[in-house]
C-alpha cells in the first residue's frame, strides 16, 4: 500500500474502528485517581495526522480526555528547545525496567532518573522548565493550542485536583531527587506543574496533530523550527525504547514505532516523516497501557506495513 | 566493684574524663546540618543518674546540646504509654542492616519501617502521638522537664529550622509511607513534628535523669507507673540491637547496653535497674557516633563489668 | 532466686518442660530439606551446663539431631582461635536486616557479608578455616567431641546429603562473594564443608557443654585458653545481635541472651560466666526458630532473673 | 540513495572505513578476560550482507574473533525454532536498565530473566535449548557454518577456557534461577555451554551473512524457513530495545537498528528485508559497546537513511 494514500489509509482506521472499537471491552481503566476510574473501557477513538495538518479519524476520535503521560512527550520538546543539552546532565536516556515509579532505581542512581518518561525524569524536565519560566503548564497549553489549532484547549482542573490528592508517590521521588540536588525548586511547586500538565484535556484529533512536531523532525506546525533534526531524532529514539512503561519491548514488538501512552488511555505514535497518529479507549492492561489501543496500532502498523521490523 | 557504690563509681567517671576527655579529639562534627557543624569536636561531658534522681557527672556534663535522635527513645515511651499495642501495625522491632534512612528497605517492606530508632520509624512514631495529641513536641518537652526536673528545658529554634531546611531525605522516606498508607497525618505536620523533638536541648544530667524511666523498667520520677515492665524490656532491647544507627553489632560488643545515639554527639546508656548514663562528644565516626561517648561507655562497662557479657 | 543454685534451676526447667513441652506443638517443622521435614514437632528437650561441665536436663535432652545453624557459632570460634583478626576483614559484625540469605545485600555490600552467621557469612567463615585445614569438619567434630565429652558423635550423612541437593542458593552466594575475590578456596569445596558441619549431631546436653568454651569467656573444658576474653565477648555480642536470623530484636526482647538457633529447631544460649542453655524442638515459627524453643528460653530468663533487661 | 545500490553502499563502507577505521583507537579493549585483553584497539573491519548472501566489507572484514555476545541472538533464534513459545515463559522480554549482570533485578524478579540478551536470560536459553538437544554448541555451530557458507569456523578454545576460569559471577546467576527452579540442567552444564557458544570464532563477513536469517524474517540461507515471521520481528524488538547492554537507548539513537554487541567488539545489525551489517573494533566505551563500531553504524545510518528515525 502507498503509505501516504489518505483513501487507504482511512479505510485501515475504519477497519481497525469496526473490529477494535466494537469488540468487548477489555482491560480495567486506572483506579488510583478517582476521576479517570469513572471512564468507560468501551469508548475507542483513532486519529491520523499528515504533516501538513490534515488529520483523518473514525470513532470518538474529537472526544477530550486528559493526556496524562502524553504530556511527557510534549515537555520533553519543550525543554529541549528553551534548555538544550543541559538537560541531559540530569536525567538519562535509558530504558528502566522497573516498575514506573520505583524510588529503588532512583535511589541506586544517586537520584539521577533514567530517562525523562519516567515519574522522575518528568519532575526532572519539569524542573528545568521552571528555569524558563515560572508557567511552564501554560508554555505547554499555549503550544498545544498552537500546533493542534484549537485554540479552546485547557487542563481539566478535576482531574488535576484529583491527581494532587494522590501525589504521595511522586513527592517520595521529588523530595529525594532534592535531596540528591536534582531538583532546583521547591518540590511542591515542581509537583504542581507536573500535575497540571497531566490534565491537558486533548482528543485525538488534537494530540494527533500535536505531535507533529516530531514526526516532522522538529519543524512547528506554522514551518518553524523548533528542535534540531538530532534532537527530533532523539525524541523519537527515547519514546521507542521508554514510551510505554514497563512493556517497551511489547510496545517495540507489536507496534514497531516510537509511541508513548497514558494511563487514560491514550497512545500518541509516530511514523517518523509520514504521520502522527493518536489512538484513545480506557481500558488498560496491567502494565498501564490502552489495550484497545495497544491493538489498533497493532494491526495499523501490520495492515500498512510501516513497522520499524 | 560493689555496682552501686557512688564514690566508686565517680572515681571512674573521674578516670575516664581524664582519659577520654582529654584525648585528642577524633572524629568530625555532623555536617549536613549547619547548627551541628558548629560544634567543637573536643568537648565532653558524661553523666551517671541513680533510679532515685542522684546524678554524679563529670566535665560539661551540665552543658545543654539538642538531644537528636536521644528524643526517639523518649517518642517511643511516650507513644507506647498513649497508644500503647497499636503502634506496632505499623513499624517493626528488628534492626535494620542498612545506612539509617534507605528507602529501598522501606518500599521492600512496604512503607512498615524496621524499627522505631530508623528515621522513617520515628515518622510512624509522631504520626502515631499525633492520634494523642496535636502538640506531641510540647507533651515530649513537658514530660522531659518533669523527669529531668528542669523545668525550663526547651527547644532550640535555630537547630529545628536547620533541619527543616534539610528534610529531603525524610520528606521523600515521609511521601512514600504516606503512599503505602501508613502516615495519617499531612506529611509536612509530621515532618514539622519530627524536626522539632531533634531539637530539645539538654545536658548529660538531664538526658541521664529523664532515662530513668527505662531504668525504672517503667517508672516515672515521681513512681507513677507510665509503661508496664514488658514495654519498658521492649525498648531496653529495641535500644540494645537498633540503638547505634548501622553499628548496633558494635555498640553491643564495645557498650553491652542499651543505647541511643544523636549527631550531636551524645548517648544515653541505661543498666536496668541500676543507673543511667549519658555522654556527650561532638566527634563522630563514619556511622554518626560519639567517638569519645562510645570510648567513655566502653570504659565504664569494662571498668564496672556491668556489661551484658 | 540464687542463679546458681541447682535444685531451683532444676525446678525451672521442669516447670518449662511440663508446660512448653506438653503444649500441643506450635509452627511447622523446615520443609525445604526433606530429612529435616519428618520431624515431630511435639518433641522437646532442654539442658542447662555450668561451666564445670555440670549438666541438667528435661525432656528429650539426650536426643541428637543435626544442629545445623548452632554449628556457626562454634566455626566462628575456631576460626576467630585459628585464624584471628584476619576474619574480620572478609565479614563484618553488624546485623543484616534482611531474609538471612539474601543475595541483594552482599551484592550492595560488594561480597563482604555484614556477619558470620548468616549464610554467605559462614561461608567466608568455612573459607578462612580451610587456610587453616584441610579438613575444618573434623577440626569441629573433634573440638565438639572433647568438649561435650562424647566421643561419639558424628555427622549426620543422610542429612549433609540432603541438604547438599538443595544447596543452590548457598552456590550462588558462593559464586557471587568468589566474584568479589572473597573466597579463595573453590565454591564446591567451602560448599562441601559447610553443608558438613551443619549435619553434626548432637543432644542438648552435648551442645550445652559445647557452648562451655563462650560462657567461660574463651576457656575450653580442660581449662586451657582457646579465646581471648575479648573474642569471647565479640562472640556474645554477635549471638545476641545476629543469632535469631530476622528476628533479633524479638529474640533479644523475649530471651535477652546471646544465643544462636538452626532450623532443625535447635537454640543454644549464654549467660556470661554462668551456664549454657540449649533447648530443642523441631516446630519453627515463620522466622525459622523454635516455637517452643523461644517459648522455653523466655520463661527461662523470666523466672531466673537472668536477662540482661 | 537507493539503498540496495551495491556500489553505492561499497562507498559508504569505504567512506566509513577511511574515516572511523583510521581514527585515533578509542575506549579500552574488554579486560576480564585475559585472552580479551590481548586485543588491539585499532583494528576494524566492516561488512555488509544482502539476503541474497551476497557480501562486500572493508578494513579487516575477514579477520575472525570471538563473537561473544552476538551469540545470544543465535541461541534465541535456535531456541525459537526448535522450543517455541515456551521459552517466554522463563525469560521475559524487556529491557533491564541495570548493569547487564545485576543479581538483584534477577532476586526481584523471583529467577525469571528480564530478556534473552542480559546473561541471565542467555542461561535460560542455553538450558531451553539443552531440552532439544544435548550439544547446543554444536547445533550453534554447525547452524552458523551453513549460513554463513563457512564450513571451517569452529569454537576458539583459549577463549572458552579464558571465560571458564572467571565464570563466577554467571555461576551465582545460574544457581539463583536453579534455586527458583528455572533451570532444569545442572548449573555447570549450562554454563559450560554457555561460554562455548560466546567462543565461536567469525568474521564480519561470516556474522553478517548468518544474521541473514533475521533479516530475510526468518528464512534460512537456502530458502526454508526456520522462524515464523512474528519470531524474526520478535527478534527485531528485542534486538533494538536490549541488545546494547545498558546503552539500548543510545543505541537506538544513534544507529536506530536492531543491533546486537559484544564484548569482543562485534556488533551486528539487522535492517530488516534488506541487509545484515557487521562490524568489529575491540575498543570498548564504559558500557561494553565498541566505540568505532557505534561510529561506524551511526554514519552508515546517517549517511543512507536507513534509520528507524
Amino acid at each position: 500500500m502507498p503509505m501516504n494514500d489518505t483513501a487507504a489509509l482511512y479505510g485501515t482506521l475504519r477497519r481497525i474502528a469496526e473490529t477494535v472499537g466494537r469488540a468487548e471491552p477489555a482491560g480495567r481503566v486506572a483506579h488510583y485517581i478517582p476521576v479517570l476510574a469513572e471512564a468507560d473501557p468501551a469508548r475507542f477513538g483513532m486519529a491520523l495526522a499528515f504533516p501538513d495538518g490534515e488529520t483523518i479519524g473514525v470513532g470518538e476520535w474529537r472526544h477530550r480526555f486528559s493526556i496524562q503521560s502524553i504530556s511527557k512527550v510534549f515537555a520533553l520538546v519543550l525543554a529541549l528547545a528553551h534548555r538544550g543539552e543541559h538537560l541531559w546532565t540530569r536525567v538519562g536516556r535509558e530504558p528502566s525496567g522497573n516498575p514506573f515509579n520505583s524510588l529503588v532505581q532512583l535511589e541506586y542512581e544517586q537520584g539521577i532518573p533514567r530517562n525523562p518518561f519516567i515519574n522522575a525524569g518528568a519532575l526532572a524536565v519539569t524542573d528545568e522548565l521552571l528555569d524558563h519560566t515560572d508557567q511552564p503548564c501554560e508554555l505547554m497549553r499555549d503550544f498545544l493550542r498552537e500546533e493542534s489549532g484549537a485554540p479552546d484547549l485547557d487542563f481539566d482542573q478535576r482531574v488535576a485536583d484529583s491527581e494532587a490528592a494522590h501525589i504521595d508517590r511522586n513527592a517520595a521521588l521529588g523530595h529525594l531527587m532534592a535531596d540528591y540536588g536534582n531538583l532546583r525548586h521547591p518540590v511542591p511547586q515542581v509537583l504542581h506543574h507536573y500535575v497540571r500538565q497531566c490534565a491537558v484535556e486533548m482528543s485525538c484529533e488534537e494530540v494527533a496533530r500535536a505531535g507533529g512536531v516530531v514526526t516532522r523532525h522538529g519543524l512547528r506546525a506554522d514551518g518553524s523550527r523548533l528542535l534540531s533534526r538530532g534532537d527530533a531524532k532523539r525524541v523519537n529514539a527515547i519514546m521507542l525504547t521508554c514510551g510505554a512503561y514497563d512493556a517497551a519491548g511489547e510496545f517495540a514488538f507489536r507496534v514497531g514505532l516510537p509511541g508513548k501512552s497514558g494511563v487514560s488511555g491514550g497512545i500518541m505514535a509516530v511514523v517518523p516523516g509520514r504521520y502522527t497518529l493518536c489512538v484513545w479507549s480506557p481500558g488498560l492492561d496491567r502494565r498501564g497501557n490502552s489495550v484497545a489501543g495497544m491493538d489498533a496500532l497493532d494491526r495499523f502498523t501490520t495492515e500498512t506495513g510501516c513497522s520499524v521490523f
